[in-house]
């Protein structure tokens, strides 16, 4: 199992906008191959920020990488670029790719 | 659902012997109340380190809370510190917890 997770550092005052956008999105995530999970998760908050990590599951890397090269993948992103007309982050997201090692409980 | 996770700057050389420590373990974890999932991630390498992270989702803040105050915490605690004589990482983990705000699939 392969986990993309981005790290997303959010101005405290479009908090409430930023999980609206996630929350209304029509998301087509889990009609691509290999899709598995996703969470949207608030972490803590900073001085300038609130920590927010988005985390999609996939069966593999391979399941992501044919997902970025998606029209799913292309739509997704030019609505994301439309709403960000005024910034609601610090800077671009941070990218993370992760392979599971071990997993307990849920199988 | 909570989200306790921990990062990890493991030493490349130590990277077998730290999957190993997680591998082997006996965790009692899954009998812990609120308990629902545990994984250990291999995340990007560095020019330093390997990052890792240990995420365990729990039904809420408030039965991680519980755990930390629990036996089982302290006995899972304990063997990590003799496990660490020789040290495997760079300084302390990094603890996020995050709240779910979404999720799609595996509902």
């Amino acid at each position: 199992m392969y986990l993309a997770m981005n790290r997303f550092q959010v101005l405290k005052d479009r908090a409430a906008d930023f999980e609206a956008m996630w929350l209304g999105r029509d998301s087509d995530l889990p009609n691509n191959a290999g899709f598995v999970e996703f969470r949207l998760l608030k972490g803590p908050e900073h001085e300038d920020h609130i920590l927010y990590s988005s985390h999609t599951f996939w069966e593999s890397e391979d399941d992501f990488r044919a997902w970025t090269k998606s029209d799913s993948f292309r739509k997704a992103h030019q609505r994301a670029n439309t709403n960000n007309a005024a910034p609601m982050t610090l800077g671009h997201p941070q990218f993370e790719g992760f392979e599971t090692i071990q997993q307990l409980g849920n199988d």
